[in-house]
Order: C-alpha cells, then structure tokens, then sequence
C-alpha cells in the first residue's frame, strides 16, 4: 500500500505522528519510526542543544527516516534549522508561520518539507511556497489551531480539491477507523497527535497522561481566542481562562493570565492545576496507555479491517 | 445497497434530507422522498394549520415516505403531534429536547421515531428512550448546536461505538465523498441540510441561497453560546453579536438582541443585514443551486465512485 507520502517519505505505513511539545523527543520519534511510520520530533519544546541530542539519539536508535517539526515562530530558528541541515535530517514539518521563506532551502539541502495548516487559504498559500506535502488540521485537533474553526470533516475536501500536492490529515483521528475516513476525504496520509501524547516513549508527564485517558466528550475546548486560539484539557486553568472570556477580557488580561512555560509545567511536570494541557477532542476516545509500535498496529491493523469491510458495501 | 435505515425508513438510498426551519417544506420533502431518499418537513417553522396542509400536498405529491422534523421545545407540541398521527405520518424526528416523553406514544401510532443529538450522552439516553434511530450533529452543523462541541468526526466514532440502534450522520456531509467518510465512521445513513438548503424546491429566499453559494471559510461561526448555540452565517446581525459576546455580555443582553423571528426575516424573507442566517459549515463548498433530484443523484453517484475507488486501496 504505497502512495505519494510513503514514497515522498520513504516510509512504509501512510500514518505520521505528530511533533508536540513536551512530548515528542527521540523515544517516542524512533519507537514510531521503527515500526515503519514517520516520527517526528518536537523541535517547539527544545533548546537547540537539546534537539541536537534528541536527533544524535534518534539516529543512534533507528535507521529509517524521521523528522523534525518546527514551528516558525521559535526565537532561535536559524539555529535550529542549521542543526538540522547539518545533522542531515531528512524531513522537516513546519507550522505557525510562513512557509515561504525557509522551504527551498532546506529543499536545497535535499530536505522534504511539509506545512501544517488549519485552513484552505494557508494549504493553497503553502502549495504556492513549494512544500512537499500540506498537513491540513481541522477544528478538534490539540494545541494551537485556526480562526476560521473549520472541523477535519469540512477542511480536508475542500483543501484535496484545491492543491496538487499530497495531503496529511490532522485533527480527531487516533483510531484506524478515523484514518480511513480521512483517506475517504482525499488524504494520502494522516498525522497523530494525542494518541501518541500518552504512549509509554511519551515524555509526557504521567499526570497528564492519566487525564488525557480519563478525559470525556466535552472535555476539551478552543480557548485564549483573542490571542492564539488553543485547544485546552479542561483544568483549573482552563476555568480561570473560561471565567475572564465570559467577561470579555482583553488581549493584555489574557496574555497576562497566560504568562510563560504554563506547557510545561502541565505536560512535562504534570500540573493538572496550573498547566496548560494541549490536546484534542479525540482524547475522549483514548482509553489506554501502550508502547507507540502496539499503538501504530492496531491503527493499521483496525484501519485495513475496517476498510475492507466497507468495500463490501461497494462490492458489484 | 440496504441497510437497518433504508430498511426502517423503506427508502432506496440512506440519504435524508434534514428538517430545516423556513427551507424544508412539501416541495422538497416531496423530491427528497420521490428521488429515492426520505425528506423532511421541517416543523420548527410551521403554524400547526401550516403543518397539515404541508403534509397533505406532500403525501398528494408522492407515494414514497416521507417525514416531520419536531423540534420538543415546540409551543404547541400536542397539536403538531395529533396532526402528525391523524394524518399517518410514518416518520418522526425529534430534536431539541427529551425524546422520552414522545417516543413511545408516536411508535404506539406505527410512527418510526428518530432522534436528533450533538452528544455522546444524549446518544445513549436516546437509546434508552427506545428510539428506533439516532442522528448524530457534529459542531460543523448549520443552525442550533451542542455545548460539548464535539465535530462530526469524533462524534460518529464514539457514538457508533455506543449505541447499537442505527447512527444517522450529520453536520459537514454535502457530497458523495463527506457521506462515504460517515459510513466509515460507522454511519448508516446520512443527513444533509445546508446542501439542500439551496436546492431550487428550498422555500427559503434566494437572496439568501445566494449567500449560500457565495460563502467561503470561515463564513459561519458557532453563536450566542451563553443561550443556545447556533451556527450562523456571517452578516450584520453576526457582526453585533459578535462585538456583544467580545464585550462579555449577558445572557439578557443577548436575548434582548436576538428578539424574535430573526431566522423567519433572513432565511424567508431575504433580509440579509438583520436576519439570522442559519447554515453549516459545509456552505464554503456549496457552489450552485439545482434541483433537489439532481443534488441527490450527485451526492449518490460520487458515494459510488469515491467508495469503489477507496476500494482500490484494499484490494488483496
């Protein structure tokens, strides 16, 4: 079952997991990596030493290819980008900014680039800048998200239909089921998030592990809209964030009430209370912790079964 | 192609036309159901007088089933069900409100009774009040909305999972691609709205099919959450309560905007600066208007052709 990204990525399963802050180093990259997917590595999260160490590591622990995601807006980005150059990662996902000034070099370096994107008019602009595939992540996914709120159901037609170029889905999909509705919406590939976040190689936090499997519907929202949307576990920081919109507090309240490294100290520490808890909708869903490679074949395993079986509505 | 809904309903193809407030009157309910789907008459708008003589041309207009979408909340509930049993309705779906009080009185009737949620929770409690099916909204959705804001895409999973009466899908669905992607997601059938909408049987305005067809993303936006969610389209009304909900305004303050028959002024009567637009996010792709019987046919053949072609994939 090959297709453009397994052959853009050399990979041998279209199933991608996604870079997340204080999640993703070289344990759980390499662990998804070796069981014939593409790691990522959480560049967001990581000083530029710490991600030179966590890409040495990836390398010593796994022959196939991974890569980094980076997000544009990091402070140190030049920095970044040369290790990465140098270190010879072969793959880059870029997010939160423009992809239109880093693509062709590191394309020169014979990097493969992907953007994420939340909506249409990114996934056309990303197209336009040169990228390799276009990662288009609807209103349920974790973390930061889009303005328009354009859900995976809606977003994903609308940007297979508009670029030429292969496309990722992102955003509510943590089971083979999801992955094979998304292939029906015209992905090529999907990327994984939260399912990943609580897998054993997850430098997450334990805690935070815990309450991403206890979570239920309705446990998340889309918040801190006026500055960045977020998608957010609800917690007692989440409640104090709720409580200020309900008010109408302004962009400088909420920055405020924000502060710095509240990602942190929820994922990586495990402060239920005072972190900031990014995942996704599909978190309702997730039941169990397991090492990523049990993870990455029942998605497969689920996401062939359950193909097959809709083929035979279609069956002449 | 049958299945436990083209069964329950007796219809040839799993698609419904969905209920819709000054949209879904004899004339499209009639073509839905003449064209092998079930159609709806859309009660949330109609006086009860209205009602009957609505079902009376549409039972003079086809021999096919055909049913009312009921909203519980409505004012006279009684009289709009009398109506419904007299007249031998043999579909009913319910929404916005508990389906325990009515679902066994209408089935006592012969009356199939379905329920319309945007949750997991009232899913099952659904079920529980015996239901014979179950439509499950995703926040995408046109019109009144959950809380939980749960999409289409991590609702029909956890719901399909759930229950073990038929799911009916809805929220985001308006081509054959969208409905093949909700039978992967464990759907039985799907329920199209804001497609319809815009069909040249729709009662409502043109002027406001024509906002329809021109709006792009981001175009809607999930409303007036601190009184009942609605997804509306983007207009002048938008626009104030959009400024009121930044300020933090009240409940009572919003009310007091909203009024009374907002939707009837924009939906019906084409006022597009002070009507309340309801239509679902799926309104970015809708780019024409056309007979109910050819958006059908469309919608079917694209199912057809993506589903054999994701077959493809499958294939030992």
């Amino acid at each position: 079952m090959t297709n453009r990204i397994t052959d853009l990525f050399g990979i041998r399963y279209p199933i991608i997991q996604a870079g997340m802050v204080w999640c993703s180093g070289w344990e759980l990259a390499s662990a998804v990596s070796n069981a014939g997917g593409l790691g990522l590595l959480g560049a967001g999260s990581m000083h530029p030493e710490i991600l030179k160490e966590h890409i040495l590591k990836c390398q010593s622990r796994t022959k196939k290819p991974f890569g980094v995601n980076v997000p544009l807006m990091y402070p140190q980005l030049e920095e970044i980008m040369q290790i990465i150059i140098d270190l010879n990662v072969p793959i880059v996902f870029t997010s939160a900014g423009s992809p239109k000034i880093w693509t062709s070099s590191l394309q020169n370096h014979g990097i493969k680039v992907a953007h994420v994107v939340s909506s249409l008019k990114f996934a056309r602009k990303s197209e336009e800048a040169g990228v390799d595939a276009v990662v288009a992540e609807g209103f349920e996914a974790g973390g930061h998200n889009g303005r328009e709120e354009t859900t995976t159901f809606c977003l994903l037609p609308m940007v297979s239909q508009a670029i030429s170029i292969p496309l990722i889905a992102a955003g509510g999909i943590g089971s083979g089921r999801a992955m094979l509705a998304a292939m029906a919406l015209g992905a090529e590939a999907v990327q994984i998030g939260s399912r990943f976040a609580v897998s054993t190689e997850s430098s997450a936090h334990e805690n935070f592990k815990n309450s991403i499997i206890k979570a239920e519907e309705g446990g998340t929202e889309l918040m801190l809209k006026k500055i960045t949307p977020v998608r957010l576990l609800k917690n007692k920081f989440y409640e104090e964030v709720k409580a200020a919109e309900i008010q109408g507090a302004t962009k400088d309240t909420l920055k405020e009430l924000l502060g710095k490294g509240r990602a942190k100290k929820g994922i990586f520490e495990g402060d239920l209370a005072e972190g900031e808890l990014e995942i996704g909708q599909v978190s309702a869903m997730i039941e169990k912790s397991a090492p990523a490679s049990d993870i990455f074949k029942e998605i497969w395993n689920e996401y062939v079964f359950e193909g097959k079986k809709l083929c035979g509505l279609f069956a002449e």
